[in-house]
């Protein structure tokens, strides 16, 4: 779905629509051999933020997509919070960036397949920050099969 | 404590001794106007990568001492992994940091002051890599007076 703003811009307003914004992050990952995880990041119906997992181009373990996708955003803003923001990936973050989500302060995660080994929801239900609002399973079946066919290409 | 080893080089072997240098780091963020905290890295001996809080200079919350730390050893080290290391860090890590260590599969941690609000032993006890051995206590009231100290004169 899409709507135009007071400025004539043509916004765009679903969920689904930012997560196949991710899922193409996740789809460049792909290509590149990495493991292919996207997310964006949306302040007012807008994308400012990106990233797709590059652990293996910057030889970092910490470089997840989430984690790009934090950065540009708090360049963008030039403030640190991003409680007016949303964040859109392809899988569940992990620990660690649900650990980063939290001193972000981010408004709303969305994300599409569950990770059963390391997403967060596993450990603890006070990762993220309190206000923080979670929706999942958006797309959830092209994000998984992206990782699984990934993977199995890999074995 | 110091040693020499094969090819003469002085050694230190100590855990005081690296949490000095991490304490070190953790003075330059005070001075910086930075939550004043250290860490580094030290392999075979050696200190291989550090860092400090940078969250208001790079105006990033994910800018954690020990994120810049585990970024610069595996630079130095030119692999991801960072199992044949020690991290120092003046305060227990936080959530996202104790997930970036679980990525880095980090050999041990050293941390000196417990952090009572978002220390990971808070949240779950398989944060961790199931290999990475824990210490804490090292100059823990230094480590945790610098923080005082720094949230005393903020308000």
């Amino acid at each position: 779905m899409t709507f135009i703003d007071f400025e004539g811009t043509q916004l765009i307003d679903s969920d689904e629509s930012f997560m196949r914004m991710a899922l193409n992050e996740a789809k460049v990952a792909y290509q590149e051999g990495e493991v292919p995880i996207g997310a964006v990041i949306v302040h007012r119906g807008r994308v400012i933020g990106k990233g797709h997992n590059l652990t293996q181009r910057l030889n970092d373990v910490t470089a997840h997509a989430e984690m790009q996708a934090f950065t540009a955003a708090a360049n963008y803003l030039g403030g640190k919070y991003l409680d007016e923001c949303t964040l859109y990936v392809t899988i569940e973050p992990c620990i660690m960036c649900a650990g980063a989500a939290y001193w972000t302060h981010i408004g709303k995660i969305v994300y599409g397949a569950k990770d059963e080994k390391r997403g967060y929801s596993h450990f603890h239900d006070k990762i993220l920050h309190p206000k923080t609002v979670i929706t999942h399973g958006v797309l959830q079946e092209e994000c998984a099969d992206l990782v699984k066919s990934f993977f199995r290409q890999k074995r």
